[in-house]
């Protein structure tokens, strides 16, 4: 099969399409022909050999996510059918045009999705309802603010949050960015650049004092710190990222005083039954969004399988707009 | 009634035995005679003016927490009777000999306990259950560090954590609490002050490199984020006071890798709904223990209400292993 490959570490243009062996699907496992699939910053990461690949996921092959056909099933595997619809998660080696998955790490894609769409799903959605939805508990009614709101994690976190009641804040780099995320239901938003000053008096004027009953922050370093100061009584602040730097000033005082939770989270290196617990969340309650069209994910760019290096100058530009997806065709 | 007045901000001597009006029970009220209460950090931080009591609470009566008897009911309270032992929790005006406490946020004393125990109990108890087991989920077989575990609620932490099957592990500024702890259950201690390089190699040698499920920190500072590096994956910390300062630095790359989770949690301040909710767990799962005798409070000092200033005295001298408690007579 053909596959990216990372050749060496450096930039895009390390990447190569190479041919390598297919994988084979063990007991409990299936074999999927990938359809579509998508850019995800630990890509780059990887890329640039500051984030290796977890144990089990291909060294050399990036790719966290996928849509695809049912090409084969592995011995004891009785849940998915050959040609069923699926989509998922992978510790890596999704950027190929095959992959094998264990058969409880998938759900169905509805018919109403494109390959394209469907590949660029999963990271995003699951990712943002295993945080808001399963660990920050976030209720109808409550106030959001989402760092990186134009991301594609910040963006599914935006439409979940309208899909349940809650109120979606955010912040990003850019005001087109911002106009944009308005269109997708973003009740209000601020340009943040290094000055983080803004950003209590902000949420200040749109909470009414009240502050945010969970914060999502895909950004980290000293914003961590600042979202902090801007929870409300019983808030939850959600680490899923930390591009902007790894570490923060913390004010224990506030954490006490308005009985604070912080909580770190990522997907890439859960153990089997703690994803599948993830991706049943997911199949429950945001598959039937997707199938109604209550939310979608959000795509900047589309490339085909053999322009991946080109999707990967498109993320670093940091100019994208949602989702960075890639097609894979026969 | 009689009670220990702040008769302006500053050290102990401000502190004086007054006569001041009864207070009266209202609706769903009860009136007690306190026969014992006990000194926390609090009294002595709102003595000096750097903790004003929260709305609703006596602005210059100290006190946290009483055991006594029913003395009277107010209209539409069924809860308790005449002459029964209750202890509970106040925001303030306990170092008195009648309070004024809703029924709901009492529970019944054991027979077991005298009343010096009985006063010294509800907050260390109360604390440690709430963070511990309501908040914490501290599991049976999880490993606990302990940070003050000389403290009330340190001392409380490590019997529940006994009691429940979890393994307590502290740290103190003297290696004589340490010992003592060890008498109470603690499986391995070591004295921290200032340098908190020690901190990380004891946990990683006391848990085979695995790390701490949870960490009761009753210190803060710098301490909470040393703390945050010994947790294990999911590890919990639980923040419950900033005695050593209010602010530290925190590694969010590991908040993220470990998925770990901090909470600041306080009870002082809470509505009455959640510290009715606090005392009832207390009432189920620590009053039974309390009454076999299998948790206990332990008792630093003794002094009659006359003489709370130099229980103030006591309790800063940092040379305190429990509680210092007070009684109260005719």
């Amino acid at each position: 099969m053909r596959a990216v490959v990372i050749t060496r570490s450096g930039g895009p243009e390390v990447l190569a399409i190479r041919e390598v062996d297919a994988p084979r699907p063990g007991s409990g496992e299936v074999l999927v022909r990938i359809r579509g699939s998508a850019l995800n910053r630990a890509d780059v990461l990887q890329r640039q050999g500051r984030y290796p690949a977890p144990p089990g996921a291909p060294a050399d092959i990036p790719g966290l996510e996928f849509a695809g056909e049912i090409e084969e099933v592995g011995l004891a595997s009785a849940r998915w059918k050959i040609g069923q619809r699926v989509f998922g998660l992978a510790g890596g080696g999704a950027h190929a045009e095959l992959i094998v998955a264990h058969e409880r790490v998938l759900a169905e894609v509805p018919e109403s999705l494109s390959w394209s769409d469907a590949g660029a799903t999963p990271e995003a959605f699951i990712t943002a309802h295993d945080a808001l939805i399963s660990q920050a508990l976030l209720q109808r009614g409550e106030r959001l603010l989402i760092h990186a709101v134009g991301s594609g994690v910040g963006l599914a976190a935006l439409q979940l949050a309208r899909a349940i009641g809650a109120i979606p804040f955010g912040t990003s780099r850019t005001s087109e960015k911002l106009d944009r995320a308005r269109q997708q239901g973003l009740e209000q938003g601020i340009t943040l650049g290094d000055d983080l000053a803004e950003l209590g008096p902000a949420v200040a004027e749109w909470t009414r004092g009240k502050g945010m009953d969970v914060v999502l922050d895909l950004v980290g370093g000293s914003l961590a710190g600042a979202s902090v100061a801007t929870l409300a009584m019983h808030g939850r602040l959600m680490l899923v990222g930390t591009v902007a730097g790894g570490r923060t000033d913390l004010d224990l005082g506030r954490m006490l005083r308005k009985r604070l939770t912080i909580r770190g989270t990522m997907l890439r290196a859960r153990a089997l039954e703690e994803k599948a617990r993830a991706i049943d969340g997911f199949a429950a309650d945001v598959v039937p969004l997707l199938a109604r069209g209550t939310v979608r994910p959000i795509i900047d760019s589309v490339f085909p399988l053999e322009r991946t290096a080109e999707a990967h100058v498109r993320l670093e530009s940091n100019a994208t707009f949602g989702k960075v997806a890639l097609t894979v065709s026969d």
